[in-house]
C-alpha cells in the first residue's frame, strides 16, 4: 500500500509545483543532536522517577544516542555537560564517539550544581566565585578543541529570588566580562551559543531573561556569539516564530534547545503538545533559507538543531525517538509551503489566502514521504517499531 | 521615639473611627501554622543547596518552630508530613510537641515520592496502586487522632504529561472514591482539606487543577470536607481573593498554603512579591468575618492559616520568621480598613471613593501597632533581631 | 485522483479497524451554528474596519448564514443578539429564517450597551438596573418562545476594575437572584447556558470568572442551566479539553462558542492558532459520547456548537465558511482515533503509546473524507471556492 | 497634628541617615506628562461609555490638564495626539498652552485609525500605504518643531492576526527603513521614542513586540532613538523593573507610559494594582541616578514620565489627579531606600537583609511628608479634596 500511497502522494504534489526529490535532499541534511543527559534520569522537584532502562554511565550514554541515530539517520552527534560527563580524556572520549559513528556536538558548561553558585555564578557578588565560573567557561573552550565541537552552548541558572537581592545592573556587566574572556579564548571557527530563559530556578529576576538580552550580549561580544533557543523559555504567548525570524534576519541565530511545554519550562517531548507551532518555526526557518542575503542564508545553514528535554516519566531511548522524529515530521511538513503562493497572497493583501497557503501544508499526512526516504537511506519505515523489536531494546531493559 | 509614634497613630485611627484596642483583640487570635519541611533543606529541581543552618531530625523542626513561636507569638502548630516526619510513636510526638508549648497541626500525606505513584497515586489506573494510596490517606487520619489534628491536608501531584495518557474521566472518578473512603474515616469534629493545583509535577493535565474541582469535590464529600488555597497555585492573573471570597461565600474555605510566586508555584516567601494582593485577601477574610449570616463567621473563624514554602537560598529559620511577620502586617493593615466607608462609596457607585477606601488602609505604616502589640504579649518588638542576637541562633548556626 | 485517494485512505483505515461509513454517519449529524453578528462589521478597541462586504441588516445576516450553510451543510441555524437583532416580530424573523431552510439558534440577551450597565447589569448595586437587567433576560426567554430556540446563552460583562470598587458576595448573590427569576420563567424545553470569562471588559475581577463559578450557579438553579465554554475565556495555559471533560462527567456542558486565541479573547478564527487543541476537546467529546451512562451520553448529544468571533480584518462570509471547516476537519480527525487502542495503552501504563495511538488521528489528512462526505451530501468539494466563484459572492461584493 | 507627625518622620528618618531636605529637593524635580486623551472619552471594545464630565475639546483638554497641574503641581506638560488634537495653528496651540502656564509634550502620532492601515501602516506590503504613514510621521516631526517638544512617541499597532499573513521580515526592513527617514527629518536636540508591546490590537505577531525589537531598532537608528516602555505592554509575569535597569544601563531607555494592568494591557490607574511594582521601578532609576558613569545618569535625567491610561469607568480629572499623585507616592517611598544599606547587605550575601532594606522603604506612610512638600511648594495638602470642592469640578460636572 505504501507505494501506491506515496505515488498519490507524489502526484499530488507535484500538481502544486512542489517538487518531491528536491524535498527529500534538504530532508536528508536534517541533522538534531541528542543530549547524553537525555538518556539518564530526570525528574522534577518532586521525584527523580528511576527509570530502569536509563543509562548509567557516559559510555553507555553515547551508544544510546548511536542507536537512535541508527534507526532514523537524524542524530550524527551528542552534547555533552560537564562535569557531568567528566572524563580523564576527551581524546578518548572523541575517538569512543567516532568508533560508534557519531560525534561529541556541543559542550555545556554546568554553572549551577556547585554549593558556591547558590547566588550567582558568572554574576556572583563575590569575585572569586565569578572566577571559578568564568575558569570552568574556559576548561569548556579547552574541552570543545579536543572533542572537535563548533559549539559551546550557555545556560545560566544565574538570577536573584528577591528585589533588591542583587545589584541588576552589576550582575549584567559581571556577565559581559566574563563571557568576553571566554570569547577570546575561542578559536576561530567556533561558536559560543547564548541561551536565555524567562525565569526557574530563579523567581524574582534571570540575568538573561529573554531573547534581547542574549542577543545584545552576543552582538557585543562579536560574530561568533549567537542565540539559542530553548522553545521552553519564554513567557506564556510568546510567539517563538516571531523570535526565530527576528534573529534570522539579525544573523543572530545559531540553534536551538528542542521541547514543549504548555505552562512553564515543562521540558517534554518537542511537538507534543503544539505540533503547529513547530511548523511554524520552521516555515521561519524555510523562507529565510531562500533569502538574497547570503549572509541570512549562512545563519539558517548553521542552525544547531538540539533536543534538551526532562524524560520523568518516559522510557528514555523511546523519548528520544519519538522527538527526534516529530521535528522531522514537521520539518517535512514545512517544507511543502507553497512559499510563492504564500508571497503572492501577502501581497495581494489577501489575509485568508496567505493564512491557507501556509496551513495547507501542514494539513497533509507525510508519512508517505517520509517512509519513501526512510527507503532510500537504507532505515526501518517505522523507527520506533524498529527499536521495539531491537536487541538493543531488549539488552537496555534488563538493565539498573 | 515609639510611644509617641503609637501616640499618633491611634490618634490618627481614632479620628477615623478605628479603635486600636478592636484592633489588637483580632491581632491576637491571629496564628499562622508553620510547616515542620520548611526547617529542613528543599529547593529546585537543579539544585538543593545545603542550608547548613537547616534542621536535621524531626525534634529538631519542632524546636525551630518553637523558637518562631517564642518570639512572633504567631505559630502555636506545625504541619508535619508523612512520612518525611514519620516516627514510631505520634503520641510522643505529641507530648513531646506539648512540652515546647505547640501542637501537631495539620497532618499531610505524601502520595508523590513512592516510585509506584509515577503516574498516578489515587488516581493511577492500576487498582492496587489506588489501594496502596488510600491505605496511606487513612493512616493519616489515624496519625491525625492520635495527633489531635483538626485537618488533614490533601495535595495530590496527580496528573498527565500528555494528551491521551491517562483517561482524565476515570481518573475523576478514582479520586472521588479514594477521598470518599477516606472521609468515612474521620471523626467528626476532623477536616479534610482540598487542595488544587494548576499544574506541576503534572504539565498536560492535573486531576485537582483549579478550585472549581476541589470545590465540586468537597460538595460532593460533605460539610467536612473543604478547600485548601495555596496562594501559589494559579494561572498568571488569577484574582486569589476573589477566589477566597467565592469560598467564603459557600462556606467552603478550610485554609491557606501561603507562599508568594512572580511566574510558577514559586514558593517563595509570602507578601514578598506582592504584598497588595495579600492585604486584598485579608480584605475579603475581615469583610466576611461580620457577615450575618452566622455559617460564613464560622467559616471565617475556622480558616487555618498555613505557610508552604520552599526556602532554596534563605536560611530557614530566618525566613519563616519573617513570613509570619509578612502575613501578620497585611493583616493589621487590612483590619484598618473602615469597612462602613468602603460600604457607602460601592452604594454611591464611587468608583474611586470605594477605591481609595480600601488602598488608604495599605497605606499605613503598622509599625508603632505590631510593636505596641507585642509590648503587650511580652515578646521583644523586632522579632527578627531578637533572633539574630539569640543564643538559638547561634547554636543553629552550628548545625550541620 | 481523489477516488483514488479515497480508496486508499479508507482501506488504511480499515486496516486499523476505523469503518469510515460510521465515521461519515457521524459528521453528517455534526451541526455548528453561526451568529447573526459575526456577519457584522466588528473591531478591537483601536478601530472598527469597515468591511465593504459586511452585512447591513438583520435580513441581510440571516442570508449570508444561509449561504454558509448552502456551502458547507454545517450549519442550519443562526444565533441571534438582542438588541442587534431587534426586530418587530419574531414571528416574521422565525418564518423568514425558515423560509431560507435555516432556523433561528441561541438567543444572546445583551446587558453591556446601555450607559446605566456601566457598572454592573444584574449584579449593579443599584436595584433598578438589576431590574431592568433582569427584565432583558425575560424578554429574550420570550422572544425564544417564540422563535422556537431551546438555547438562551448568557454572558456577562459584569465585573470591577479596582479592588474595593464592589462587593464581590453581594454581586455573587445578585446574580444568583436575576437567574433564579429567569430560569423561573423558561419552559421545560428551554435551557439557560451560562458563559464564564476570565477577564475583559473588567479587569480586577469578573463576577463569573472561570467554569466553577457558572458550574455552581448551573447546579443551584437546576438541570436546564448548564456551562457554556467559550474557547478564548481562559486563562493563559489552561487545560480546556480537561474543563469540557470535566463538564461532561458532570452532565453540565451546553455548549461552546468557538474560536481561536494567542493572548487573551482574540476572537480570531477557530482553530487557526492551535489545531491540536481543538482535536483534543473533539477527543474528549467522542470518547464520552460512547459511555457506559446515558446521562452522559445524552449531554453530549445536546451539546450546542457555535461559532463566536470577532473578525476584524476577514471578511466575513469567508471567515464563516473557513471557521465551520477548521471544525469539521477536527470533528473528523478525532472520529479516527481508535479509543480501544488509546484504552489499552492507558491501562498498560505505557504513556508513550497511550500518547501516540491519540496523535496519530491528529496527522491524518482528512481532504479524501471530507471530500467524498460532501460528494454523498450533493454539496461542492470545495466549499471556500464554491463560494469564490459564486454569484452570491459577487452581490456581497458590492455590498456597502 | 501632621506638624507633629512630620517632625516624627523626620526625626526616623534621620535616624537612618535619610535627609528629607534632600529628598524633598529630588521630589521637587518630578514631573509627569498627562495625555490629552486622557481628558476626553475611551472604553473597550464592547462600550464607550459616555463621561459627562469628559473634555470635548482640544482647549478644555489642556484645561482640564492644567487643572491637574495646579493642584498637584507635578504635571506641566500634555502630551497630544495627531490627528485626534489636529488644529490650523500648532503655534496658536502652544501660545494658548503657555497662557494656561503649561507647556505641549510629546507628539504621539496615530497610524491605527485610517482604513488603510487595516494591515499596517509603515510594515504594510502596499508601498503606498507605508509612504503615506512615513509621511504622517515627517509631519509629527514638524509640528514637534512648532510645539517645542523634545519628544516623538512612536506607537505602532502593526502587526498580523494570522500565521503567513505577512512577511515578518520583510515588515521589519519596511519598519526601519520609515524609521530612519523620520530620524533624519529630527532637529538635533529631539528625541525618538520607540514604544513596543506583546499584542493588541495585532493577535498573531506584533512587529515591535518586546522591549528588544525596540531596543536593537533605537541602537541602529542613533542616539536620538530610544525606548518607551509602557507599565502595561508586557507578558504575563514578566519583571519590568529588569528591563528598564537594563536599558537604562544601556543608555537607552527614553520614557514610560505609566498604567497599570493585571491581565492585558489594562490601561488602569498606575498604581493601582501592585504598588510594589510602581515603586520596585522607581528603587532602579534611582539606584541608577548616582551611579559613576555620566552617562547612565544623564539618562536617568532624561526619562519622560508620561501617564497612558484608557478610564473607562473613572471620572477623568480625579482619575488623572489619582494617577499622578500614586506616582509621586511611589517616588517618595523609593527615595527612602537606603541604597548603602543594600549594597553592603547584597555584598555579604545576605539575602535577607538586601531583601529588607528594600522593602522597608515600601512600608514608611509618605503622607507625612508628601503634605509638607506640597505646603513648601503652595499647594493644597490634599489635592483630590482640593478638586472636589473647587469651582473647576462644579464647571466640569455640568459638561456634556
Amino acid at each position: 500500500m505504501t507505494d501506491k500511497e506515496y505515488a498519490l502522494f507524489e502526484e499530488r504534489q507535484q500538481a502544486r509545483g512542489i517538487d518531491l526529490n528536491t524535498v527529500k535532499e534538504k530532508m536528508k541534511s536534517l541533522k538534531i543532536e541528542t543530549p547524553s543527559w537525555g538518556f539518564g534520569d530526570s525528574g522534577t522537584r518532586f521525584k527523580v522517577f528511576k527509570n530502569r532502562a536509563a543509562a548509567r554511565t557516559p559510555y553507555e550514554k553515547l551508544e544510546d544516542a548511536t542507536e537512535v541515530h541508527r534507526l532514523t539517520g537524524l542524530c550524527p552527534s551528542v552534547a555533552i555537560h560537564i562535569p557531568w560527563d567528566k572524563t580523564d580524556s576527551y581524546e578518548k572520549l572523541r575517538r569512543h564517539a567516532e568508533s560508534l559513528g557519531i560525534s561529541i556536538g556541543a559542550i555545556n558548561p554546568n554553572l549551577f550544581q556547585d554549593e558556591e553558585y547558590m547566588l550567582g555564578s558568572v554574576t556572583n557578588a563575590n569575585a572569586a566565585i565569578r572566577r571559578k565560573a568564568t575558569d570552568h567557561l574556559l576548561e569548556c573552550v579547552d574541552i570543545a578543541k579536543i572533542t572537535g565541537s563548533r559549539d559551546v552552548s550557555l545556560w545560566f541558572a544565574d538570577g536573584t529570588n528577591y528585589p533588591g537581592q542583587g545589584d541588576i545592573r552589576a550582575r549584567k556587566g559581571w556577565m559581559q566580562e566574563s563571557l568576553a574572556e571566554m570569547y577570546k579564548a575561542m578559536s576561530p571557527e567556533m561558536r559560543m551559543l547564548i541561551e536565555y530563559k524567562f525565569f526557574e530556578p530563579a523567581f524574582y529576576h534571570t540575568d538573561l531573561a529573554d531573547w534581547g538580552m542574549a542577543f545584545n550580549l552576543a552582538n557585543k561580544l562579536g560574530p561568533q556569539a549567537e542565540v539559542l533557543v530553548d522553545t521552553g523559555h519564554h513567557a506564556q504567548g510568546t510567539n517563538v516564530e516571531h523570535i526565530v525570524a527576528y534573529l534570522i534576519d539579525e544573523c543572530r541565530l545559531g540553534g536551538f534547545h528542542f521541547n514543549s511545554r504548555k505552562y512553564a519550562d515543562d521540558d517534554l517531548i518537542v511537538g507534543a503538545i503544539n505540533p503547529y507551532e513547530l511548523f511554524l518555526i520552521f516555515y521561519q526557518i524555510i523562507d529565510a533559507s531562500a533569502d538574497a542575503n547570503p549572509a541570512i542564508r549562512d545563519t539558517v545553514n548553521k542552525i544547531a538543531y538540539m533536543i534538551d528535554q526532562s524524560h520523568n516519566i518516559e522510557p528514555k531511548i523511546e523519548a528520544a525517538i519519538r522527538s527526534v522524529l516529530n521535528v522531522q515530521t514537521q520539518y517535512a511538513k514545512a517544507l511543502l509551503i507553497d512559499l510563492e503562493e504564500v508571497r503572492e497572497a501577502q501581497e495581494r493583501q489577501d489575509v485568508l489566502g496567505a493564512e491557507a497557503a501556509v496551513r495547507k501544508a501542514f494539513e497533509f499526512d507525510v508519512a508517505p514521504l517520509l517512509e519513501s526516504l526512510r527507503e532510500e537511506q537504507g532505515l526501518a519505515p517505522n523507527p520506533m517499531e524498529a527499536y521495539k523489536s531491537s536487541s538493543y531494546a531488549k539488552r537496555v531493559g534488563e538493565r539498573g
